[in-house]
């Protein structure tokens, strides 16, 4: 007797009337997941929203997923522990790759500290819609910015299951842009990925000059 | 000693630098939750579908979580007891919130059966940006349609949980619209729903004639 689950052949797949194609035609841009990882106190979500803004400027359908604002929302109850950061990835990656669906372009800033599931994060995706940018910074600059003040809770013991302190960051093994917050401005840091977007990615169709 | 989960105040909130309002400006109209209950083979789906095209016709961004579709996304995993349910539709309701807050319209058609978790969901929004749409559609009607072959599974035994045969549907008590499948035909729903989008809620702003 079949459980009416969804793993079972009773869920239907609807195909959309209006598809991807159609979305980013009324967009006039194609759709992507950008993807940032990096430690806390990296500058991931700054630099996330200062691209959002130049994106918005050039029209750009755009929109971030900050990692700390959806643990307010689709991803409460999640901890910390690795299987619920997983857990936190992958709804995340199924988020964006709706967002893609429906023709934007879609940031995501999250530590995302295990290869395993940023790679698993960008299997759901066709490989041009996905772009990893690993916002690379020692960890003792991270601690010496910390910005909420967490790095030093995590030191004392009062935060636990932090990244870099009692576990781990895995440096990203093939990222498609790596930038380097101790080197580099905010500004800086955008137009390395405007200049990738544009003219490696293509983001917006030209029309005639 | 803290844990440092979601729930604590090490989790802050990033105020976007690209606000709702400007992703509605650049898109040319307001952002809507519109969210379609009814049972299974009443026509939310094929409604749904048909508003989507009509809205894009109108350039409209527009985008369709389908239930059985989020089912093999975000919400795998899920099963149909009353608890999966509830979560499936607060999964659902959240991530309409993050396509609104992107300047979108998203549609949404699950059978939603319960009042209480319709009204978690229309809980998130602002009261002008949650649409709820009233499917009705006798059971008997449904049944007779059967487009999956589920009513007949469920009457067999062969699927357990399923609305209308052994868990129960409850009724919408004030719902923004109503539409009769059994009596209008897809067409005729879809333009009471756009004549309410445009003369009522004012989707897209008059420029000046």
């Amino acid at each position: 007797m079949l459980q009416n689950s969804n793993s079972d052949k009773n869920v239907i797949w609807h195909t959309s009337t209006v598809n991807k194609e159609d979305k980013q035609k009324l967009h006039g841009h194609k759709s992507l997941m950008i993807w940032f990882t990096g430690l806390s106190g990296s500058g991931k979500s700054t630099i996330a929203n200062a691209l959002q803004l130049e994106l918005y400027k050039k029209r750009v359908s755009v929109y971030l997923l900050d990692g700390d604002n959806l643990r307010h929302g689709i991803n409460k109850g999640l901890t910390f522990t690795e299987d619920d950061r997983k857990e936190n990835i992958r709804r995340t990656a199924e988020i964006g790759k709706l967002f893609v669906d429906a023709g934007m372009v879609v940031l995501a800033a999250l530590i995302s500290p295990y290869e395993k599931d940023r790679q698993n994060a960008r299997s759901i995706f066709i490989k041009e819609e996905f772009i990893e940018i690993y916002v690379k910074c020692p960890l003792e600059e991270c601690e010496n910015r910390d910005p909420k003040g967490l790095y030093k809770k995590a030191r004392q013991g009062e935060i636990r299951q932090f990244t870099g302190i009692d576990q781990p960051y895995e440096e990203p093994t093939n990222p498609e842009i790596i930038i380097d917050t101790n080197v580099l401005s905010i500004q800086e840091c955008v137009e390395i990925i405007t200049s990738h977007l544009f003219n490696k990615v293509g983001l917006i169709k030209k029309t005639k000059e």
